[in-house]
């Protein structure tokens, strides 16, 4: 099991051209059904609602992450850098590909929706006996839960859980290619060949060569703009309030024992909170998507405009604001109502935000969210130390508040809406 | 209606970088839940089995042909060539947008299994009273029947019938450059803007100027290898084999009276045979998707083991053969219904072929599978007269036999099957 | 003459696919002799001995100026911007091809060493009797006037000017395009077709729709790297010192009466001082590597080692320092002497800066330095108001000390040195 | 000296991304003045005059042929294929990367008018007691003959002379890359990656495994549309025939004793056609480009005017011809003579054409210039048996007869020339 392929397997990759597979463990992983399933979850949600090309899956992102971290491993034994630890090639290489194993259909949603975690479902299929579990008991007795303890980051050889799980991980690096290819937008375009030849292993983490700074600022900067380009666009932004607000609904009715017209397994015992492993490797985008089509003729109205949004894509308008507070909310919630608005429903408020990048704060030691530098003189330093890009745009908090609502039906309820409001929407 | 948007609207594209809309017609039609349906259903079938990149939808290469012809007439204005029809600019857009408005999911094989049309379909949904049919009326009364007539490749201007459907039409250029960029195979990297810059109008058709001949060469060339090297990939061919039983199946079943597990609108009157254009608009890849999912645990174990091998990608392995008599193809489906195997499910033969240029034949005139080039002295001729690549291109007729079948079912009948079609199967 | 030619040509390019040129004027400057003298001076200097793909020349970074002042243009005229001037467009698009006009070979060094500059050359060639004035001439009688004075930020008209001389100009943005295309190095590459988008000419300059904000950000950013990357790489540095070097040699030798094994015309005339248009139209990089090449055997021990260093790439070694004193300095030179290197030639001390923007100080007024954003109330922000991150890169004012020598010579010396030197040059 | 190097160096390439160096002897022979020369020499002659972007330098593409040959082994010595010899890795390293050594300025002109032939110069600068030379003596006495019989394809290893020299070698493998990339002409674009997957050393020769057909077809295709649009573009022959003339008439003005205004070693030796290695490696292009910057002020007209022509690219037109007989040209020399044109440098013939591969023919065996394809089965195979895109290619003579001529001179002597010739030259 543990023997390389008699030849080597390649998946044409349009991100990196090939994905190369030498070894009959992860060749068999790639062909589970629990991991086929990944294609039918895309990797960023509800984006493709509005960047079109992106509706790549999570299933390609899986195979882009694995090939990564097959170059740095395969770098660090080139370079025999003796910090590496050989035997553990497999593990991480096990660990890389399965890392996103439990997400979900439109994860975030409905994660948020229902306080689930990806990760541990994660964990879950790879020891609740599955195929995975199966194959990786192969190798080894124990090594399902290795693989899990390294992507729960508790594995005892910090290199391994380092190279999954860091902010230079070959997670971060493939999303960023992928989602900037897919995308379109080519702010997430970082120089890959470059970064790669500069990560050393150092005592138990992975660290950067000093002549690689350049190539690390570049990388901070492309993942800020995918950010505030990508990730946070007001309008993915919207599909997801969207989305979680079906959920929320749903499970509302469903807890008040309304009759769906149409209702399926699993999503029966998903409302009920309690389904097992092979139920959850049902759910996919395939089955979320059908099932909104259906309850878009369902006679609860409220769900049913919230389905038909979401499969029509007549998602919720928005406006910006600098600042807001509770009583301004309030007082929106309040007119709201009275004019015949759903309080809670048609109005979501949102205020995405994100640190580039975490500096080092003296006194509190280095760890895992840091990136260090490594001089010729064998120091190391954390990168903001040296690098005036990145500590000028560490810790810059920006962001908006984003209101958003259903523009037809405050259209509809004009009359009854304070002018104050009206103004706040922009609504003449 | 006519009028153009006050701010020209874009959308980000991978392949074209921005899809430039200027007329508020084309802008509310992307905006349908018709137009919108696209997104659910995928360019390229069951391709994502095969290349995991190439999961975009119709809904991009729908935008990708419009903005293709956009150009296109925006260069014919711009050189002020007066065999365009400025008139027509705007029928020949909608008719570029909408072209592919008709596909159901998994076209290719859901129109083999029920003997239904794209084109048919998408002519019903321009004309029967959707919100695509309501826009266009708002333009002109007959809009709708010019767009539908265009489409079907009838209407009284050849030259708008020429850009949406000729060798050299938006739509191809699309498909072989947006394939490429998806799948990740160079080869159908075509010089889009040069192809541009060397297209006439010419007495009612696109013909190519002389000097864009090495162009058209390439083009014709990239087209020949995403045939092979894509389309007609076997293993994709494999996975359209199983969805065309899956629906042969099911249809078979559903017509005996089986009772299904699963079952949902519109799929009964779908499989009864008379779905109106509501119901079709209803039919989408999440929707074939959920549903196979749902049936993988049916009690007809035929259907149960397609859709499980669909869903899960166990597909059909393959042997390749240069030439097959309908003699041993016989004997092959005696050999296997005596061992046990089902002759028509566990055996599917294919026999992939494609003409990448069709030759002018001296005495047929001029037709619109051709492509004519214009010399300075403005004389026509096809282009295999003048270019011996494209002649010796032409007419290539390659293919060969693909036989289809379960490996694992083949190998547990194994003691069964002569030797003879063992060796044929090359299994031992 | 002010015509446009009767079929559009096109110049193959790179970085800009095609280069359209729509007018006679255009296309017979590019065909001067003065025009295609740029082909012999590369843009980037002696970069290619650090970077082997960059040997681009001027002449291709100005057929990018004009191609991308012609898209802003063609941008501006197709969306009506009522502050665009039509009437200026021609002169425009001949200030953005004629600007770096007066570039001599290698430029930055000989300048350096010569005290001129390239921008008054540029004006001269414009406006004294060459074949360009003729040209510009027959447009106008005061037509090369008009170009040149648009070159020297003199025009009447800012618009003009603000287009071909400002931080988001024609200029800039084409040569962090092509030479990270040259040097492959992917910092540079930035989203042209974005920011065209999002420019818009208002009361007299060029200003950005704050949508495109994020375009911008990223520009400066990649403007940031390339400085650091590229055009302030020691190696680099390093083959300019020597340069350097050998002009101010060859010119001090020249004073003094020495005899050259070989001279040619016109670089006795340079030397003394005093060439003219048709004698400066001469110079050009073949002369300088020509001339290099024969001084590589020149008597004088001092000029043929510096030259041959030039030629075959035996480079200054350097050290890089946090900070350095007049005293450190004088030391080093006084122990050089001692040593019996030379003072003055085996020691150079380089401090590369650049500031990647400068902000806007309030008090200061709007200047052509800065950016401008636009907002939908038609309010102009300076950029670094509104954006962070330009905020946080600006005034950033990064750079090392670099000590350039010559390694062998140092070695050769190396008895004689004091340790504290050899400490200092990293040799022991 | 046969040691790797303590760590990797690394060229920036735009084409390969990164050139890795590991071996010192590598290391040293790029730092050899002999090979910096290479940068002085362009790739693509004259081409920089028909495409501006096509300015590289054969010391890019030497680094790009030794990286492509790097890769190639590398990847036999991962594949543990047992046909290749891994202890000749070093000598067709080297080999490959001073293949090109010996290219003289503008070498396909210069060897025409001198009939040299880089190859013998690149054997005489390995073995003629240069820099080179010595570098390679140290790895082993007779190592400089060996890696000459390489490149003169007289080496005992086949496979290693396979490697560096045939149909589908590390050179023309660079070249098609890398102009492609210089040009910006996108059909040189072939997928490097997959062809080096499917290369197999087998029985002394670099085979291709069966699987890599298509990348085969398209990389003989981009070849083939390399030639004629780029290789021979007229616009390109009309300046290496301008070229060609400035050699033959300096030669014959020399043998004629004219008294040069300018002349410089190492010409006057190179024309009287005695010049020893040391003399040879003083060629270069700026001596070349310089030379022709003051013979442009000769006395001698038909001098001057040539390379005034070359320098200012004052190019000849040219008339394309189906065919072409002995008496029309005849004809033609005598009607230019009596009109007072000069009947051999005002008239110049070409014929361009290629072969974009040799099929193999029964009975010749199989050659070096052959591309043979190895089933699963283990047989060989002429890639035209299998491929029908290669058969129909196979032997295509294309070409037109080219008349090239100086427009000025043929106007003026207009009313002297016959009106068959007129009709001819197109010109009323």
């Amino acid at each position: 099991m543990q023997q390389p392929l008699t030849e080597e397997k390649v998946f044409k990759d349009p991100v990196h051209n090939y994905i190369h597979v030498q070894d009959t463990v992860i060749w068999r992983l790639i062909n589970t059904k629990e991991f086929q399933r990944l294609r039918r979850i895309r990797q960023l949600g509800t984006t493709y609602l509005t960047f079109h090309g992106a509706e790549h899956s999570r299933f390609s992102h899986s195979l882009g992450v694995y090939e990564i971290t097959r170059r740095i491993i395969s770098q660090f034994e080139r370079s025999g850098y003796k910090d590496w630890i050989p035997e553990e090639r497999l593990l991480t290489l096990c660990a890389a590909l399965l890392h996103d194993l439990g997400h979900g259909p439109f994860s975030h949603s409905i994660e948020e929706a229902f306080q689930m975690n990806h990760e541990d479902w994660t964990c879950r299929i790879i020891l609740e006996d599955t195929g995975i579990t199966e194959i990786l008991q192969e190798v080894e007795e124990d090594f399902p839960q290795k693989v899990a303890s390294v992507i729960c980051k508790k594995y005892e050889h910090d290199i391994v859980v380092n190279l999954v799980s860091s902010p230079l991980d070959a997670d971060r690096m493939d999303y960023l290619l992928r989602d900037a290819y897919y995308t379109g937008v080519n702010y997430g375009t970082i120089d890959i060949d470059r970064i790669l030849r500069v990560l050393r292993p150092y005592h138990g983490r992975v660290v950067v060569k000093e002549s690689g700074m350049h190539a690390i600022e570049d990388y901070l900067m492309s993942r800020y703009q995918m950010y505030w380009q990508v990730y946070f666009h007001p309008v993915t932004r919207s599909s997801e309030i969207i989305l979680r607000q079906v959920f929320r609904r749903a499970k509302q009715l469903f807890q008040k024992g309304y009759s769906f017209r149409f209702m399926v397994e699993p999503l029966t015992d998903f409302f009920r909170g309690g389904i097992n492993v092979q139920q959850y490797l049902q759910l996919d985008e395939a089955l979320v998507q059908a099932t909104f089509m259906q309850w878009a003729s369902e006679s609860d109205e409220l769900l049913s405009d919230l389905c038909s949004r979401f499969i029509h894509r007549k998602l919720y308008k928005y406006v910006e604001m600098e600042s807001l507070d509770m009583e301004t909310i309030d007082e929106i919630r309040r007119s709201f109502a009275a004019a015949g608005l759903h309080p809670e429903y048609d109005l979501e408020i949102d205020f995405p935000t994100d640190l580039p990048y975490d500096v080092f704060r003296p006194g509190e030691g280095f760890h895992g969210k840091q990136i260090l530098l490594l001089d010729r003189q064998e120091r190391l330093r954390e990168i903001s130390e040296v690098s005036d890009i990145v500590r000028s745009i560490s810790g810059i908090h920006r962001g908006r508040y984003h209101l958003y609502y259903p523009q037809d039906k405050l259209e509809r309820a004009l009359p009854m809406l304070p002018d104050s409001i009206k103004e706040l929407f922009e609504i003449r």
